[in-house]
Formats: structure tokens, sequence, C-alpha cells
């Protein structure tokens, strides 16, 4: 397990490379939920989501020679854009394996970053299996997603930021697909302030750790379907998920219109562009999910990276009722 | 003239109740714009613009007896939404005269705010006469959107933590309507920092500053179409021209193309929803409107208030090339 001595060095690695992200109060936001609403705005971070601190964590962590030659990963979303990005800035070379559907705009900006993108198949098990192979053949190093101390540490200073900002906070909430954000997070929470709630918040329809959390073993969903399309996991990380049991007091659910209807309430009212991904923990809270009343709750905003034209579906879609 | 004093005492005053907003650096902006692009992020302000800072000022400048009788405005926009958030915290009656055709969102985020709204013509004149008479009528003190010194020292608090975060600035692009909030943070950053250059930013289509600026008289215009709506004002304010004569640089000028793209760049990149009237200094950096390489140069973002139908539209059109 990693400790708040991981994440305190995180910082101290990643500090100067990242923004220290804001925390805004929100009446809108408070008077709907019924509790004392703050919104830390992790869609501000550089690449547009929190990804970016553990894959510079990751990166700096490395050897000089291991820098050298490279890194890979496989992702379809904001991993790949983050990794693109850090290693842009650290002069690194760097390859995303993306899906062969993967959307124009995900490929420009990884593209944009100066990254090599290779296209393959259309599953996470495909693009990761081709990534370990690039990084087998040549001699690169394979960065995962969520699984991996150095990650979980790199987004755990989100927590980090947000326990230093707000010592009387009494619940945090966060979105969870492969639980390197949580994990991190709560280990910063848990392992510094007094009496903090973690909770984390999944779609119904992508719901493995909620299942992995009530069943107290990793349970793997097949075929999902949510808007969330980084919370499209298969199952919480071997690693994660123990921090998950430790940490977390309990994984929340909100449905599909939920997530919708958060997500352009949190444009409309707070002028933040969220992805569905980063807006379950306002959704959780506008839906009556969270169990507090007159709380100071902080909802992490986990990034902002959306399509423009299905973000006009999703507001059309809100604006005529269906 | 206001004073640095007067804007210093103006944060006094209102320094509890406003936000002070982030400043981001934007890497995307900064290569585009080819300087070091800073966005002072204004439309997260409470009501969503600048407007809350002046319209609190000059509440909390107010008599105790005036407070008790209450404000009226006529505005079709932001002054109106700040003035009945700024009244509902401080406990004032507020009634806001709108045109017939205000759109429904606008009215009822004034109404949301507890304001009292009154339906009146088409244009400002005669919004502005029938507040006034209802000011005479009800014993209300009527608030000027913003040709009054103690709205002009309240938008400068804006200026101020520009001054206070950033005392290596080189330059600040401020939107030009009525000139309140340039006339504020002209006159708090150029008496506190030296050097510091300040233009001002008007639609093409809506040039009454740039046309007074280089007269060296107002001139007024009629007949205004700009998707700047809160940029829709027939001329500089009599005492706000003077400041902008004294302390503004230059009036640049940008086209509605430019407004738009501008704008959905921020939304896309930036992930801040900003309204057309806010994206002026974005669109005159983007397409090289500055007279300036290279430099540390502030974007002032000075409200997020849009139609999400509207917002769709332009997205739309940027989209196709339309």
């Amino acid at each position: 397990m990693i400790s708040l001595d991981d994440i305190r060095q995180a910082r101290e690695r990643i500090g100067s490379w990242i923004h220290r992200t804001p925390i805004f109060s929100s009446a809108t936001f408070s008077r709907m939920a019924g509790n004392e609403v703050y919104l830390k705005a992790e869609n501000l971070q550089k690449s547009g989501a929190f990804k970016f601190r553990g894959a510079m964590n990751f990166m700096l962590s490395m050897s000089d020679d291991e820098r050298k030659r490279g890194v890979v990963t496989g992702s379809s979303g904001n991993h790949g854009q983050a990794l693109a990005c850090a290693a842009k800035l650290l002069g690194v070379k760097a390859v995303v394996v993306v899906p062969l559907d993967a959307s124009p705009a995900k490929v420009a900006a990884i593209e944009g970053y100066g990254a090599k993108v290779e296209r393959c198949g259309h599953s996470s098990t495909e693009r990761i299996a081709k990534a370990m192979e690039i990084a087998e053949n040549l001699g690169m190093t394979f960065v995962p997603p969520f699984d991996h101390p150095w990650i979980m540490a790199g987004q755990g200073t989100a927590g980090l930021e947000i326990a230093e900002d707000m010592q009387d906070v009494d619940a945090v909430l966060v979105p969870c697909g492969g639980c390197g954000l949580i994990s991190g997070v709560a280990t910063a929470l848990k392992e510094s302030l007094k009496g903090v709630k973690v909770y984390g918040v999944e779609p119904e329809t992508s719901n493995s750790t909620y299942l992995s959390f009530k069943a107290g073993r990793i349970v793997e969903l097949h075929d999902i379907h949510t808007i969330a399309d980084g919370l499209r996991t298969a199952s919480p990380g071997s690693i994660t998920f123990p921090v998950v049991q430790r940490y977390v007091d309990d994984i929340l659910l909100v449905s599909e219109e939920e997530i919708r209807n958060a997500m352009v309430l949190l444009l409309e009212r707070a002028k933040l562009l969220v992805e569905p991904s980063g807006a379950v923990p306002a959704a959780a809270l506008l839906y009556g999910k969270v169990p507090l009343k007159g709380k100071r709750v902080v909802a992490l905003l986990s990034g902002g990276n959306v399509d423009l034209a299905a973000l006009c579906k999703w507001i059309e879609e809100v604006r005529t009722g269906n």
C-alpha cells in the first residue's frame, strides 16, 4: 500500500509541473444538495484531467536511462493525453496505442503533444497487449493507467491539496474507474485529517467497484455501457482495490441521466466544462445519494475532456427533457 | 476620476463577499498567441460576471436608510443578475427592469435571486427611464450599470488582484462596453505597476469606444449588432471615458467570427464557459491584434453567462466551418 509519505514525495517531484487546481464554493449546488458544496476543479489540470499528476510522477520516478528510451501506453482517453503531455514537457519519446475507432479529436490532442499514435483493435486488452509488445521490442517503459504505486501516489496529490486547503472538510466524493484516483486521494485524506469521509461514485451501468466493495473481492464486468467513458473499466486494480477496502466509506451509484444533468448544470451554473466521468460526484450530490446534510462536501471534478458535438447532444436532451 | 485608494477601499468593503478569481496559465493559448498567456477567470465570479463587484460596492457604499428602501436598475443582462445576487446576500429589496423580449433564462436567473422583474420596451433608454421612474415613485436607489465612481471602483478590484498576483505582467486586455470595467482595472494597474500596458478590446460591429478614443470625444452608435451582448453599448460613459483616455494604451477590434471561435476554443481547451463579451480579449490574442510578442499578457475573461442553446449553435458553426 502507498502511504501519505509516498504522496508527499510525489508532490515534491511533480509540484512545479502541475497546476494546483482551485476549489470553488458553489451557492447553487449547495442549495440544491442541502450541503455546503465545494468543487475541486481538476478539469483545469494540464491535459484536462487529474491523469497528468500520475503520469508525471511515474515518469519522474523512472531512471534517466529509462526516460531516454521512452514510454508507451494503451489508452483511448485521458491517460494517453496526460502521458503525451508529460512526455513533451520532459522531452521524452512517447507512443500511445489507441483503438481503431478512436475519436479524431482525441488522436489530434495526443499528436498535438508530439506523441506517436498507434492504432490497434477495439478492446482495452488488445491495446494494452500491443503497448506491452512495443515496450518489449523498443526497450520503452510501459506506463499503466492506474494499477501502480507511482500512479496512485501521483493522483493522491489532488487529495493532499484538498486536505491542505480545507482542513475542516467533512467528506470528499471521488469518481471510481480503475480506482487509481480514489486510492491515492483516500490515502492522502484519511492519513492527514481526522474524521473525514471518502465516498466513491460510479455509474449504475458500470459498477464494478461497487460490486467488488460489497463482495469483498474484485468483481469483473464485461459489456459496459455508460456515457462516462473514463469509468468504463472492467474492475478496480489489484493494487488499488485493497486501498479502497481500507479507506473508502462507501460507493455511491448514479444513473446516466443524473450524470448528464449534473454535467450540464456544472456548465450552466459553475461555468466549468466537466466530462461525464468528472460529473459523477456532482450527480451524487444533486440527486440525494450522499448520506449527509449540512456538511462541507468536496466534489472532485476529475476531468474536462469532452467532445463538443456530444456535449451539444446532451445539452439538447436536457433542454427538451428527453 | 477614481484613484487607486478608492479601489483599495472598495476591496475592503467587498472583499469578504466576492470570489477572488483565479488566474490560469494556458499552454495552448500561449503557443497560438506567441505570448505567455494568462486567463483571469472572472466568469467564475458570483452571478457569473465581474458586474457583481461593482454592484456590491455600490450597495455597501449606500446609507443604511437607502439600503432599507431598496435598489432598482434597468438591464437585460449581467448587471441585473449581479444586482439581484448582491441584493439577496445583503437582504435588500431589488427591482430589475428587463426588455419585453428578455430571454426566459435571464429572467429566471434574476427571479431566482429573489428580485422583482418588471418588463418594459426594447431599448436601454426605455428600461433606464422606467427604472428611474420606479426609483422616484418608491424611494428606491437607481444603480447605474457603469457610469458611476462606486461601480468603477468595484470593478477595479479585479485589476488590483491582477496587479498583486502577477507583478511582472506586461499587458492586460479588457473588454470595453460602457467602460466601467476597463476604467477601474486600468486605474488599479497603472497606479500600482510600472510599465504595464492596458488594451481595451471591442467588437468591430460595436466600436464606440474605439471611435471615441480616436476622435478624442464621446461618439455614439445606434443600431448595434454583435453576438457580444454585454458590449452593445451606445457609447462609453461620461465618467468612464476620461479614465480610458488617460490610462488605456489602445483599443483593439475583433470580428464576430473571431469572438465566436475564441469562445469555443476557451471551452474546448481551457474548459471554461465564457460568454462572447468575455471572449473578446482571447480573440484579440489569437488573431494577432495585440502588438506584442513573447510578453506576459493577461486576458480578462469578464463573464460566463451564455444561453446554452446559443452556445450549441456557435459550436456547430465552428465545427462545420460556417
